[in-house]
């Protein structure tokens, strides 16, 4: 028989995640802290945590942030002894080890995961999740899923990294679109030419992976210097339309300090270098 | 015959050009401001610029900015009278209007063209290449020709918008193998993920110019306030690895004016109008 899952949290994403599972055949056990959100059809809710965490070996948490998730799980601590949890919230890979040290200390198998695709994905080959801690079986979820080490920090490492790269390229994408409407070209006329940007930037993943994994940044097909001059005129139709720039702004930073320590010539490559080499900010 | 073509600027994107133009059979002279960049096989060089345009009906320019542009065909106004003049520079809108008033007075006909794609792709499918002002016919060039309208501005119009994605995601990357590599992810363990975020920019662009279309935010699937708390775990992580989050912290103010102006359940699409709401910065 398959084995029985709880799940805490019934946001968009924790619907999702519990409707996946009852429709995998799970026995699904649901919990929200108010009952005004649905539960999915064939999942039972519980009346508390403790009961919902008593229902099953495995619970799943899906919270706002890791400061509910432990709000939420202190008031199960005790049934959670000797039970799996999987903790699918987004934080930072200090709140994952933090929270699986709490668990260590209450007796509790933890792994830390991270979905790396939006809702709809949930159930269905488009999926992907990454967990790190104690390896776990979320087939039910669909996709792909990947174990990356004991290290229960080494998922949410991997999802900081790439909601970093996710929401400045969003930043990008609705700068882009301010940009077109300040020079008359609507959204819909700019969208299939910024797809086609969008299809760039595995080319340009691959080849700073390349060079970052070799630290040779010499010979570089797009230079910082040419970059930060491209840059500039972007920054300056911007300014004579009145938009805000200061995300770009931030960036050209980035490249004239490179450029003023003599990088002028090497591949945007070396910026990631750049970022390493400051100390706050 | 197919019609003679002079290729002024022989860096590594005019230089794809000049082959380009060689091998689909057009008589091709190039022109370079130093000799020691090489020009193709099967281009002639000439020794000057007015020699150059006086070789061809068509010139097409391809250096570093309009400045170099204008200083370049200053040399030759005489003999460029009643030909064809393609500037494939990249720049400003303005600059381009300017470069074609410029022409219009000097009896030469315009088009200010943008190449979106590498060098690499030059003469090949993949080539994407967009043109405005006078129509002009540059399938020698390969892939996707597109002609935008008699507004000589526009395709760098789109250029811009397009480059400020460009670059904006870039720093994204950057960024994304720098909080990898403070968390012991390596650059070749992220990539394969880095480009799976890439596959979502897509269907961002696509959410974004829907709802920009109809200006309507609500109901957003991503909203401005858990955007914004997502941003805040990067930045915290970024800060306790001592890496310059500057690109981030510039997302996040923007997006925190958002909240402050009463949008925070508003789809993160809300933020393009937040740029345009905002002078000068």
């Amino acid at each position: 028989m398959t084995e029985a899952v709880t799940v805490l949290g019934l946001g968009p994403m924790g619907y999702a995640l519990a409707a996946a599972f009852a429709q995998a055949g799970h026995p699904t056990t649901t919990w929200n802290r108010t009952t005004t959100r649905p539960t999915p059809h064939g999942t039972t809710r519980a009346a508390s945590v403790a009961e919902a965490v008593a229902a099953s070996p495995l619970t799943v948490v899906c919270l706002i942030d890791y400061d509910a998730t432990r709000a939420v799980l202190a008031q199960a601590e005790d049934k959670l002894k000797g039970r799996h949890l999987v903790v699918l919230t987004s934080g930072s890979p200090e709140s994952a080890r933090e929270l699986a040290a709490w668990a260590a200390d209450h007796g509790i198998t933890y792994t830390d995961g991270a979905i790396m695709t939006p809702t709809e994905s949930i159930g269905t080959d488009a999926a992907t999740i990454l967990h790190s801690g104690h390896e776990v079986d979320l087939a039910a979820l669909g996709g792909t899923q990947r174990f990356l080490g004991e290290d229960p920090g080494r998922a949410a490492g991997y999802d900081v990294a790439l909601l970093d790269l996710f929401w400045t390229s969003v930043a990008g994408v609705i700068h882009s679109f301010a940009m077109a409407r300040a020079e008359n070209i609507t959204p819909a006329e700019l969208a299939p030419f910024a797809n086609g940007i969008g299809t760039l930037i595995p080319w340009v993943v691959d080849e700073i992976a390349g060079r970052l994994e070799t630290d040779q940044h010499g010979d570089g097909s797009s230079n910082i210097s040419s970059a930060a001059a491209g840059m500039a005129h972007i920054i300056e139709t911007a300014a004579a339309h009145e938009i805000d720039a200061s995300v770009l702004r931030a960036v050209h930073a980035l490249a004239t300090r490179a450029i003023d320590a003599g990088h002028g010539a090497d591949d945007v490559s070396r910026l990631t270098r750049e970022l390493e080499r400051t100390s706050g900010s």
